[in-house]
């Protein structure tokens, strides 16, 4: 039985900690939040302890930590974990500043312990069970892959300040996907973007809907398609497409029910956002961690995965602002 | 907290074993199985006691029990637990006979327990959904009812030879779909039948093929379409039409990935049988039950739903050997 | 160049004169019809002659007839075509009353002239493709057959008097189906019906809304669900399932279009009547006759067809009059 | 009755062919190729004339011409056809050189004829239904458009290296979808290209897969995604995301039919090629073309239309070859 601590009882942390609890080989064992009463509940419902970062790290019962907190904590307890040993699952991004990343990655790497980087769209099932298709030859040799991403509704300009940008908050999940997917490192980026969702979000010096286009050295090519807002639920669409055929991921739709009358056939959106689409994704990526932590597995989506997401977010950038392809 | 007492640590007990253990206001106390092995392997997991039926029912500590054992116990242990003033989960069907089903209910009614039987099918979002929306007016007025149930595979003829034939084992929850959905009692019932899937199931003096019709009172008619084998996994789809138009719950595939190529268009088989399928359907039943445990519900599919929907698997028995629509 | 006379200038036979005139071997000769005015605009149309029936049958010219007059003319026309040695196209049926239908199709016999009966869902590139593949051995042997057909809306109760009720009027397609697909003579009917749709239909004395069962020798079963009124389209389905497997051809809908909004997804009606539905039948039917009028092939559907198809529904009314399964 | 000169005897010469006889107010009244038996074999078959270029734009019976010739006669064509003041109707492109296009068009204008460019995919029953909801405000302002386009498999080398490039010759087609769908001159455009099909299209000196990013003063923007070989039949989609929701034309399958079995759910490719998908949508040009000539409409595809769409292959090319955004 493996103890782990939990930063964060947020949103995010809650989804964790039922995953945690559920396995039968780790236990929920303390959390650590700012935010005292989040800490308190949620310690509470799993009968844990509300510890200190710095009693947790330090705590020689606690085998493995997960990291979902606030974005610019990760990579501060990222090295303190490392320096203590313990297992590391955190949360993406590791930082918004590369050099930061950098950093981080090297004191982990000084410490050896294993890190895994929580991509989860890398475990959903059903874009898992296409790259498995596509890697037993199912379509060949890859040479264009879409990858659709619309949130349902945009995050307040609050939020977007704070966030790293479009490509470093939301598109860095695509970033990876694409090099999950492709198997290779893209060799060039190009992006381009509009703000035409909330004014607020351009006024906060951010875009809100983008195209992107990557070239790889095998000359495949792929395309993102990003929105901030759907307006019909969480869509999560990957087409791959290969010298034999393609292979498509659709969305799961919210219920399998049709309702057929005199204005044609309505059935359900997609299921509303990342909590539902990727439940499934979440126990994966966990089944995952507890492979590394009982030493099954090595990490499969590591700090480098990380880095080189938060890169081509980076080169994606740079090209937004010049209108030129950026070489990698 | 209900403590709870399982009996049957088979296939069916460990789905509601993982929900009872999983459910924040019930524990699972004990388990009860003829095969100790197979109840110690299942108590030891969730930490339970391994009772004898006698002990089980007599433990003041038992609120509730889930009877998931051989078809031939349950009347028995209905009337057990009724006695013992437990409040009684118990999957279909309650007993085989009629006449036994009715004497076991009277022993329910005299000792005013909750009884709630385990029509799974009831329970299953999709198939909840669908009738909410007919109850919202969706489709108007039903007509037409279409419900296909087949099984991925033939059962074994030695199960057939106990079975109580298709009809008291398979069409009987489609007997209750029918009945839940239109929401009257059926005033006839039509049933042909074959043995077409397998030969030893017709020298067991069964069929495995059966198409059914019922008529309702207010016009309503419907069509049960059964096969012992798809070939394809578990088909179970709902089809309700109405004056408005029509409404329909179709698969749940295993997964949404395509494979386009010169052959056509390849994606997923339905998912393979009830304990895929109505996996979401086990959970909610459970919530229903914690429910009617905590006194905040009264039983939804009570004794008398499992005795009608026995009764129109008699009259159906009746209708295939005689050639003739029986009025009920 | 074969010369065709049209019986019938109304709204069928509007359809087959365009197949007709577009055929590179078949022109449109002449037309006839009681009621002139449509006769004539047609004939006009084509720049083809106006007949009366007499002279058509008479006239050396006319290699072929076409019979989509009323129905109670239909066997009479055909008798009319037999003595003048025609190649005889009729729209089903040959008449409602099967002594009437055997007395026509002797004289046919007699005088040795090919009659191909226009049952227009056999040539149906769906229902043709599914059986297709039934034969190439897709599923193995047939177990249950399920044929699905709705009328958008009810006919006006003046119509459902004379139609010879629905079962002759509307099932027949149906039953043909049936035969067709299984590929053997049923040996038992049972039929249930109820009045639900329209009132006026019930005080004409018939049904709306029908569910039919049919054994085959081989043990296979259909199932045949019908109404008078969809409510959304032409619904118009069949499913085939076999030992293999399940074969299904589902509607064609308006369109390929599908609005995803806050409410759901909204796609496409089927095609709303056999107009748009069967358009592309209608042409393979006349593909096929023309190969009959140049010796090319001989009738894939002839009047024995129709009269097993009439014979069905004959026995389904009693059925449904008697609560019993009909032997045959 | 029109009279119609067909240019171009090959096979979109004889679609048109179908198409113009077809129609009650067409009929075709010669046809024109330099290769003598292709021009004798398509007269024959309609009772048309042969005739030379000079003899059919001199032909005071000829109200319009049909230009579906080699590419590099279109621009001469139509001037010729100017001067003798017949209505055109001329295949796209107009030219493959932007100047000579201008040139050509200049002409036009100053003879006042209507011209009508044959840019079908304007005419497909299914983008047509997907801008009238878009017109409609089904989805409000429009944010995002993905076309994609895949030819089933790639032309020859040979074909290639006269085709103008893939930019001229086949995306010309989505960038004139991309601004009669988006109803806005493009502002800027980015093209990158791969040459993964085959090597031969390479060694001619062009590419043949594309993803290009258009974006539109209103903040709009538009990728297309292109490919010279599916691997399964011709894709054919647009997907159009606006303010309220999504709008998509997915692709029309060969049939219906699906077949379920152990390995799955086996449906239809896309329809082969562009002679099955738009079909419907030459009979809807000619049907505006009939209009133009009777002078009930003036032309809604014209020589503006294609001058613009050869302007954004021309930048498109100019985008790839310099790695930078063009702007317009």
């Amino acid at each position: 039985m493996f103890n782990i601590a939990l930063f964060g009882a947020g949103r995010i942390g809650q989804v964790h900690a039922v995953n945690i609890a559920g396995h039968k080989e780790t236990t929920l064992y303390s959390v650590i939040d700012p935010y005292q009463p989040n800490a308190v509940a949620l310690a509470e419902k799993y009968q844990a302890k509300v510890q200190t970062p710095e009693e947790a790290m330090q705590d020689p019962n606690v085998d493995g930590v997960l990291i979902a907190s606030a974005t610019d904590t990760h990579a501060d307890l990222i090295e303190l974990a490392a320096k203590n040993k313990k297992v590391i699952f955190c949360e993406k991004p590791v930082h918004l500043d590369l050099e930061r990343v950098r950093q981080c990655l090297k004191s982990v790497k000084e410490n050896d312990v294993p890190l895994f980087i929580g991509f989860n769209r890398r475990y959903d099932p059903q874009f898992r069970h296409l790259k498995n298709l596509f890697q037993q030859g199912a379509i060949g040799k890859a040479e264009s892959l879409i990858i659709t991403s619309r949130d349902p509704s945009p995050p307040p300009a609050e939020y977007v300040k704070v966030s790293g940008g479009m490509f470093r908050d939301m598109t860095i999940h695509d970033f990876d996907m694409a090099r999950f997917m492709i198997g290779e490192e893209p060799c060039s980026v190009f992006a381009q973007g509009s703000n035409v969702v909330d004014p607020a979000i351009g006024q906060a010096g951010d875009i809100d809907t983008a195209f992107i286009i990557l070239k790889f050295p095998s000359g495949a090519m792929a395309t993102i398609s990003n929105s901030r807002r759907s307006g019909y639920g969480y869509d999560q669409r990957i087409e791959l497409h290969g010298e034999k055929g393609l292979l498509t991921a659709g969305n799961i739709k919210e219920n399998s029910v049709e309702l057929l009358s005199e204005v044609g056939c309505l059935s359900a959106k997609p299921e509303y956002f990342f909590l539902q689409r990727y439940n499934e994704a979440y126990k994966a990526e966990w089944e995952h961690f507890v492979d590394i932590l009982a030493g099954r597995a090595t990490s499969e989506t590591t700090g480098t995965d990380g880095e080189l997401a938060l890169y081509l977010a980076d080169k994606a950038l740079e090209s937004l602002k010049t209108g030129k392809e950026v070489k990698l």
